[in-house]
């Protein structure tokens, strides 16, 4: 496939829609963008993230990034005017799925995002290595959901290909309701912290870790719980159930019961896959440090004097207290030198296999 | 105080225990020291953390740092070999308490930990900046109190002193019950994923960062949820009720209740307190990242060329997506030099206020 000869379509150019234009044109596609707001349309064109405004009635792939209460007009307009594929990006499937059988719509979901909002924040790196999903309807034509995947993953994406239905259960588990349950557990220490201020006080990384998505904006999260309701209360049920298990087991003195819970969920959590690891190539350090100021600039300082590249970093709190372990992704052949300059300065780094 | 000629013993010389010893021997108390296990003892020794092994009549101040189990029998001997303060590091309070009335004893809990075990990963630092709770009984002895808050405090801790109840009621609050979420709702995946395999696929930072503390050992939430039973059940019931709340919310379609819900929850975690916090000096920088190789020693030695100081430094994942948010901590006085730099880079950073 030429790609320089290929046109795409881009209905609202926002985050995810300009950072799609921008990936096609840089890949040499003509691009042409239109939004409900024309001045996000203009400042998109503005930025260079589209050739041009309006409808392209020649396009070879249209993208609908619009918010939810937009969509299904969005795609009807585009399978209206052109004779090309139609794809979305919304993050519930089910809905935009039955609604339309044409052969040339395939529902999308773009695993990717970005805190900036609009076109401002448009950028195609946030595609790198992200996984995008696919929901062929019955209807979809395999020849265009061939061609959407090898689209999608000419911008750096992971594609998968699922059934909607599979796909709403699956982000319930992994996204809606783990976010409804940051929210809650953080609602409950705030409640809690009116009457008792030091509360918080006492409220170590584990607690930061497992709250933190729930200081992201509510906006998106009223359309998804409201679209996928049903997929969104069966795993609250579920997980209400193994709150009600674990409270069992603890109120019973259960150890062995407790045992196998907090065993398979370190084995399950240890072995999550990360887009990171190359388990051959690749090794875990891990540097005990202070919460002090400087000690990640000095640690990270010390791995560009000795040429070790950090592949990925992250500071794991310990369960409690004040002292976090910074956690770094380095190459294997170079791993040694960077462990004699850490110890050479005092720290206490450990290894551990990422396989 | 003349710490010079102040004496400590230490009955566990373990990570914590270790800890301690360093810390008061480095600030000039003669530690005596001992294990159950003498090869500990002796490692002790042998690295310097303590003085001497064996049991020390004239201890100002003993620290009984030794597991749930032989809690109470350190405690005993401890109280009975000298005349000086006692005071345990164990991570649940009241049934210590309660069993102890002598004016010299003061339950404690540090909130500091590490993932080394043993002696060979004792390092004062751990105590920068940590909470370190006493939890005084009715038989406490204000003089002992003053004194014990004084040594705590001279280690680096902030220390927080609150009834033996109140700080088992917190801690479930704030570690014990989130703990026991995470390991819920990674199971919950972990279960689902037998029968779906691409579902851990599509597990983006959120859920990464809100699993990470089940990838702890078990083995202290044995002793943890038995000692702290009541609470914790108390707590999953409270979070029980939450869950059923916003179940509630969702399966209504009920979007002003949901607002409501993740408003508060992002309002209070965005306040969360952070130690690194002093809002008039500081200012957070948040750069989108690729989840790609060298971005972040990239972004700290630019960070290190333009003599920014990195106070702080978190991988923020976003909601979906491989793309991350690297958020550093800067002086606010040093930032427009980074933002420039950045800027001059291709990065699109944003700033934020942490107040």
């Amino acid at each position: 496939m030429n790609n320089k000869a290929r046109r795409a379509q881009i209905i609202g150019t926002g985050l995810i829609g300009g950072s799609v234009a921008l990936a096609l044109r840089n890949d040499g596609w003509h691009v042409t963008g239109r939004d409900i707001d024309e001045s996000r349309a203009d400042r998109a064109q503005e930025l260079g993230v589209i050739d041009e405004i309006g409808t392209d009635s020649d396009a070879d792939v249209t993208f609908v990034a619009v918010p939810a209460s937009a969509l299904e007009d969005g795609i009807t307009e585009a399978l209206q005017q052109t004779k090309g594929i139609v794809t979305d990006t919304g993050s519930v499937k089910t809905a935009v799925a039955r609604s339309f059988s044409d052969p040339r719509f395939i529902p999308g979901h773009p695993m990717a995002g970005s805190e900036q909002d609009g076109v401002d924040g448009a950028d195609q790196r946030i595609f790198d290595g992200a996984v995008w999903v696919l929901t062929p309807t019955e209807g979809t034509d395999d020849l265009a959901l061939r061609d959407l995947q090898t689209v999608v993953s000419s911008m750096g994406c992971d594609v998968v290909t699922m059934a909607p239905e599979r796909h709403d259960a699956l982000v319930a588990i992994v996204s809606h309701v783990p976010h409804l349950t940051a929210a809650s557990l953080m609602c409950l220490a705030d409640d809690r912290a009116l009457d008792d201020a030091p509360l918080l006080r006492l409220a170590a990384g584990g607690f930061r870790d497992m709250t933190r998505i729930a200081a992201g904006h509510p906006d998106i999260w009223l359309d998804i719980c409201e679209e996928n309701r049903e997929a969104i209360v069966t795993v609250l049920d579920e997980f209400a159930d193994r709150i009600h298990q674990i409270r069992g087991i603890v109120a019973d003195s259960d150890r062995s019961g407790l045992t196998n819970v907090l065993s398979q969920a370190r084995r399950a959590r240890t072995n999550l896959p990360s887009r990171y690891v190359r388990p051959q190539d690749l090794i875990e350090v891990r540097i005990p440090i202070p919460d002090r100021k400087g000690q990640i600039a000095n640690i990270t300082m010390l791995a560009a004097d000795c040429d070790v590249n950090v592949a990925d970093i992250e500071v794991a709190h310990s369960t409690e207290g004040a002292q976090g372990v910074l956690v770094l992704i380095v190459a294997r052949a170079e791993v040694q030198r960077f462990l004699a300059a850490l110890a050479g300065q005092g720290y206490k780094p450990t290894t551990r296999e990422l396989a």
